[in-house]
């Protein structure tokens, strides 16, 4: 299995305490040793960084902890290869642009089946289950919308019965962004933590370090988390529930749909 | 204007001495402070680096100078903005996938009247005249071929014809890859230079660097390196001719097309 890692906030934010820690399980503390990959969104652009050796021993990935970029949406996943090999086109996260904006993939889970699902505008690069799904569900939402719908609902609304479809063939925990809406589905296991004022000071559980968030942020910042598990052990994270899609935006849960 | 570095080889090459020059026009010994990014194909996948700052005060890009990406083919480029600001949605290089490869573009150059070629499968994340001229190329080639030719010739044939009319609406230095194929074309100034045994000493045009190519290499290393200018001072580089198509695979000139 992999690990997932997500951020939404109202501001500018940049992730470097979170990633520290969760790099430490790519090959650390973990055993994903198998790639590793973050994306971030910035000023309606994006950008994305993936490699696909241990993040433990990644300069790359030593760079992004130590270069703070300011992001509101960032979606990251280390990998325990199952299905496919590990190489760069194996390494998550995906994306494609779908009506004129960069859509953002990681997947934590296997499915049975996910060769049948049918392909029409999109087609995978590497040979992942993961890849496959993605390509299937934009592929789905740009079917019934060819053109961008004025909110995000109706997308929603659909990608949660999408997503409904593919926990039926196996494990679907999803983190999914068009740089606007965070949209977070759990099959088994996701968990989050938002964070503002008052801030407090933040352990990380995989590694020797410690933040206080007063330290970086104003009153006003909302700044939320979601993670496979825990990165902190001082702090109460809340668990999804299995079949539960949540949409954050700015930080904040937008929308929850399921389970139903 | 901006400038263009593309590199095609034989077997996985890292291009840190030429990008170590070619990144020093970036705010350095050039003018060109409006971002920077390069691109890499790896065993069949793909990854690229982009900042929207000068490429000569950037940490990313001192790390891409000191960490060897070996890859057979390269594009990278060096951003003067004229059409749309200085942000990351409008840096160098675009990437789209289609036929289930990711395919990557670079250009150089200024066009009239590109808000009127027409769009289909692709749209423009960021509001350059670049990025929709290469949505609108494939869109074309996708809706002349809805699935991969066997061979790159009809493709190659069909993008020279297209980058015609380009050149028609301005200025249009190309470089374009699916990763097997690096097709470079030129509208007013595109350089090349083929480096393989005997190997020999390059120096830098842009910084005080030299390298003796045979103490990194192999007898069958074939190495390709096409750019806006000169990188080096001390060999001799072609010049393309405006209007004409070159098609590089490992290394070598696999097609010629114009100019006519």
């Amino acid at each position: 299995m992999c690990e997932l890692l997500g951020m939404s906030a109202n501001v500018p934010t940049d992730i470097c305490f979170s990633f520290s820690g969760f790099l430490n399980r790519g090959g650390g503390t973990g055993p994903h040793r198998d790639g590793w990959g973050i994306a971030f969104y910035e000023e309606g652009g994006y950008r994305e960084f993936r490699d696909p050796h241990p993040s433990v021993d990644s300069p790359i990935a030593r760079l992004i902890c130590d270069y703070p970029i300011k992001s509101r949406v960032v979606i990251s996943h280390i990998r325990q290869a199952n299905v496919g090999g590990v190489r760069l086109a194996n390494t998550h996260p995906f994306t494609r642009e779908m009506w004129g904006r960069p859509w953002c993939y990681a997947h934590n889970g296997q499915l049975e089946g996910w060769q049948a699902l049918p392909l029409d505008v999109y087609t995978p690069v590497g040979s992942t289950d993961s890849e496959h799904a993605f390509c299937w569900l934009l592929g789905e939402l740009r079917r019934a919308f060819p053109v961008a719908p004025a909110s995000f609902e109706p997308v929603a609304a659909l990608l949660h019965t999408l997503c409904e479809r593919l926990r039926g063939l196996g494990v679907f925990n999803l983190l999914l962004s068009d740089g606007e809406s965070l949209y977070c589905f759990c099959s088994t296991k996701l968990v989050h933590i938002t964070r503002q004022a008052p801030f407090g000071e933040a352990e990380l559980a995989d590694a020797d370090m410690t933040v206080n968030f007063s330290e970086h942020t104003t009153p006003c910042d909302v700044v939320s988390v979601i993670a496979t598990a825990p990165l902190t052990h001082n702090e109460r994270w809340s668990a999804m529930a299995p079949g539960e899609l949540l949409v954050w935006q700015q930080g904040s849960i937008r929308a929850r749909y399921g389970p139903y």
